[in-house]
């Protein structure tokens, strides 16, 4: 069947109605014909099942390609992962959203489409503001967010993305003591006995440098200096302000109030956070402890992020990836004025 | 025992020699005394072999804590790794490298130290460079060097940090053919079958796009390129100069040419080289691939970085966790004028 190129689509007739839209779902009818974007006309020449002409001359697929490349912005990313989807035999149409995708076993007209799939290149950087916004935009009409990214050597990876609300078990975030701290040069000794073991097995707070002392680290020195349960002392013995221990604190570590803006978020909803330096993360997270001789597997991976974020697609790539070899959930905290947003972004098959 | 402290070290007299130097190796003799640094005395005060004067006052182990902290830059971290490695039963010898530590079994005076322990904070940046220098430096003297990372919990992570010579076993780096491909928006597609097929099967370059066309990546098409194995063309039919191409890919890709020092280098040497995309790293590589049908399981996982890269310790952990969990190496290759110098680093036990 003949059809036209014509800007970034390609036109057909009339019979194109019932040999490709109504048995195949290609394309939109349009006044009397039907209208295929690029890459339904792309995969069905590649399938032998059309003929394309420009100005008169019939275009082989090479030349096909590389107008359609020239003329749509990341067409051959978009060729790929429809292509792909096409061949795990589902129906594909081009959308806002780049594609939508239909149940397996149903097609357009039967029921609604069940997934928003947002193409990426790799080398694209992904503001997280962007990746919000559509995320909820497919969640607010009940679909799936998929994220396919395509790597530099066209091969594609799904990422499923989703709002999460993380709620944690914990019903008493700190135990309801008072003592006595040092602000050493990056880190803060509690040297009470007493109080460290209280803070340490009954808040899973720090870690013991020996049997009576114990080491906290920034974030929950001031969380637990907000609550009133410690007092920090300078290494002469001067009590800090509050004021004063965030700048000594953001002067140590980049981004401290950030970090500290999610670490309070997650103790607050019931959490017990710890470090998630081994796994290259901010944190990772537990929804419950209940005894110091017998933490359980952690639940989350956290990142605290801005709002205005830039992911590069590799950087995540990794940090999903290990995040599902650990057997944890990847969340991204993205701090937004005085809230905290959570992504929840794993590696997925279609 | 009493003891002084005084500046950063702490004096004691004459009966130290035996009690502490002979039976301990704790300290260096000085004079008729005993010299011992501040992580030593803080380590046998705690366990309650000596007492530390300050002008006539006894400190007690906070104040002597404190004490130190403002004395000595990163005592608390070289505390924390030193009472480690003495709680695991070594001897270790504060040196220039921070600790000398001896094999098991041994001492000083019975055999030579066999490790090198560098102390560092999760916080600080550690420039690749002096990275580089230490290990050398430790490599020289045949020593195993190991860096000692204290997370902001105060626990510890040990990497094992060697200097690599990757070498495969291809023999052939490239197909002997010549074709034609055309750089599209972000990408190479080779177009003859025939020749897509060698590059594919015999080569392991690219991805097939269908049964006919390959796609090939960046640092790919350059290799290929500069080999004289394809001509790119423009998507009008141009025909590229190299440095075309470069400044092409470079627009694509920032540190394109790094990263394909670095590719060219691990091809040159013999290796099947792939993206490390979905190990958030820039390459996955094969010792040798003998068909595409089976491809083997991939031995480094490699990172390219430039000779002023400084490593963020988090994000190092992640990948070096990351590639322990899949069972590859982890190197980085750090490009030093037209040569490259990789790193391997791994986690290790002490």
């Amino acid at each position: 069947m003949k059809t036209q190129l014509k800007g970034d689509r390609v036109l057909a007739e009339k019979e194109a109605v019932a040999e490709f839209y109504k048995t195949g779902y290609f394309g939109r009818p349009k006044g009397e014909g039907l209208e295929l974007s690029l890459v339904e006309a792309a995969f069905l020449l590649s399938r032998g099942k059309l003929e394309i002409e420009l100005e008169g001359t019939m275009l082989d697929f090479r030349y096909f390609f590389e107008q359609a490349s020239l003329r749509q912005p990341n067409f051959e990313l978009k060729y790929i992962v429809y292509k792909d989807l096409k061949e795990r035999g589902y129906y594909v149409q081009p959308s806002a959203a780049d594609f939508r995708v239909y149940p397996r076993g149903s097609h357009p007209g039967k029921s609604a489409a069940r997934i928003f799939v947002h193409v990426q290149s790799e080398r694209q950087l992904l503001p997280v503001k962007l990746l919000q916004d559509s995320v909820i935009s497919a969640e607010n009409v009940h679909k799936q967010f998929i994220l396919a990214v395509v790597d530099e050597e066209s091969d594609l990876t799904f990422y499923e993305v989703k709002t999460a609300v993380p709620k944690g078990e914990m019903t008493e975030p700190y135990p309801a003591i008072k003592t006595d701290a040092t602000f050493l040069e990056d880190r803060v000794i509690a040297w009470d006995a007493q109080a460290s073991e209280t803070l340490y097995k009954r808040g899973f707070y720090g870690k013991m440098l020996d049997s009576e002392r114990l080491q906290l680290s920034l974030v929950e020195s001031l969380y637990l200096f907000s609550r009133g349960i410690i007092t920090v002392r300078d290494r002469k013995g001067k009590v800090f302000s509050f004021d004063e221990f965030i700048e000594k604190a953001s002067e140590i570590e980049s981004f401290f109030l950030r970090k500290y803006s999610a670490y309070k978020n997650l103790r607050d909803s019931g959490h017990v956070v710890k470090t998630g330096f081994k796994f290259g993360t901010n944190f990772r997270v537990y929804r419950k402890v209940e005894s110091i001789e017998k933490i359980p597997h952690s639940e989350y991976l956290v990142n605290a992020i801005p709002a205005d974020f830039e992911f590069r697609l590799s950087v995540m790539s990794g940090a999903v990836r290990l995040a599902n070899s650990v057997r944890k959930k990847m969340l991204f905290a993205v701090e937004k004025d005085e809230e905290i947003e959570y992504l929840d972004i794993s590696r997925t098959k279609m």
